[in-house]
């Protein structure tokens, strides 16, 4: 099943389920307890938002490898997981904003987990019962901005920098899937997530140690090899088929 | 004037204004609109809870100097910003629990500024107007969790690792104040915010430029010298005077 969220023409914001007869919408909390209304809209009629507004956004840093080979025996103790601010999110559709003092952003297509429920100190085998859904993201960085000191808060955290969607798909297979991206056409990213080293499992389950996790916290489960540079004028898309294409385009701040 | 929220004892949470008379109970918004119902209560009817929960936490890494002859002349180009999750925050009151596996968490007293408009790309001299007010936080940290490659946010980010309160004072001028810590009754820490190296008006200008700050994202602006760590059965008060106490003990997981 495919959630997303809109606009409608009058600025109302809704929330709907894809269906063969188009937009269902629907009412209530997608985490707890929903209902179908009457209303059946087209994509002409509404315009795409991300199909959520976080509670916090999660990021894992370096988390491919290039063949299964590569994979380490042994994990690091230490995940490198990063937050991002939820002012950066926005949805497929919208342009990817370049800070005015630098001439290119970074692309990472990457699979994003969507916590469902309260999470705390579980298990790998109890992960896959925290996870609503899965959407796309791209975590655009300008690693002009990390701190030498390895701090990738500045970097990570400008306004458009979390484009998520185009929707939240609940069916999804997490291990059977190929994260792409295309720039401007061109395929730059295409790695199947068993090439992870932190296996999304693992990632929730450690970071489940840590913190309580909720409704709405979005993890982001790092990019594939091939991520590049994108400049004023350019086209993103990140692909994840069962899930969708999400497009930015790219224009100076 | 002091805002807080508390819990009433059939679990109901309330908001107060803190009055010679009791804590005012009021409704609506402390950042758009609220009024004051006809309920006045005294501290022991409730419980003091964090005076909000929070939409970004917000942090500054070695902000401070020892005296003033210590700050640089020029100042580094990129802050060390880091976030905290909101799952971390507790109110005055409640214990910090250290994670299992270690035996010591390190405790560092803050002036925490509180956004209270929407925010983008000010000046220094803008600042004040988008502060709603402050409060003290204890940016509790367990450096055994940082990444050799210089990630924070895991030693940052167990619950409990973000004590607020005990209030939002609105009234404060957050040049002259001392930041405090007493460690079970000991003095560590005993700053002037004027021995922050960046000031609160360059941070929030910085952080403007490159994230939307909103109504309750939290700005924790740097911790005094003197920070220690703190084990099972530890008290630890954080003071700033006008605004309050902040104190919290520390039990094991």
């Amino acid at each position: 099943m495919k959630f997303a969220r809109f606009k409608q023409k009058d600025g109302t914001i809704i929330q709907g389920v894809l269906t063969e007869d188009g937009i269902h919408q629907i009412e209530g909390d997608i985490f707890s307890e929903w209902n179908y209304t009457n209303a059946i809209y087209n994509d002409a009629e509404l315009e795409l938002l991300e199909p959520l507004r976080p509670r916090h956004v999660i990021g894992i840093g370096a988390n491919y490898v290039e063949n299964t080979d590569d994979l380490p025996s042994e994990l690091p103790t230490i995940p490198v997981f990063f937050y991002k601010p939820v002012s950066s999110v926005i949805g497929s559709g919208k342009p990817i904003v370049i800070p005015s003092k630098i001439g290119e952003v970074k692309f990472e297509s990457e699979l994003a987990a969507i916590i469902g429920k309260r999470t705390r100190n579980i298990t790998e085998e109890e992960v896959e019962k925290s996870i609503f859904g899965y959407t796309i993201a791209n975590d655009v960085t300008a690693p002009q901005f990390f701190h030498e000191a390895g701090h990738w808060t500045i970097g990570k955290s400008f306004d458009t920098f979390t484009p998520l969607g185009p929707y939240i798909e609940t069916e999804l297979d997490p291990d059977k899937v190929f994260v792409e991206a295309y720039l401007n056409g061109d395929k730059k990213q295409d790695s199947e997530t068993s090439l992870m080293i932190f296996s999304i499992r693992k990632m929730i389950a450690y970071l489940s140690t840590v913190m309580t996790l909720e409704p709405g916290d979005v993890i982001l489960t790092g990019s594939p090899l091939g991520a590049e540079m994108m400049k004023d004028g350019d086209e993103i898309i990140c692909r994840i088929d069962g899930i969708g294409e999400l497009h930015n385009s790219v224009e100076k701040g």
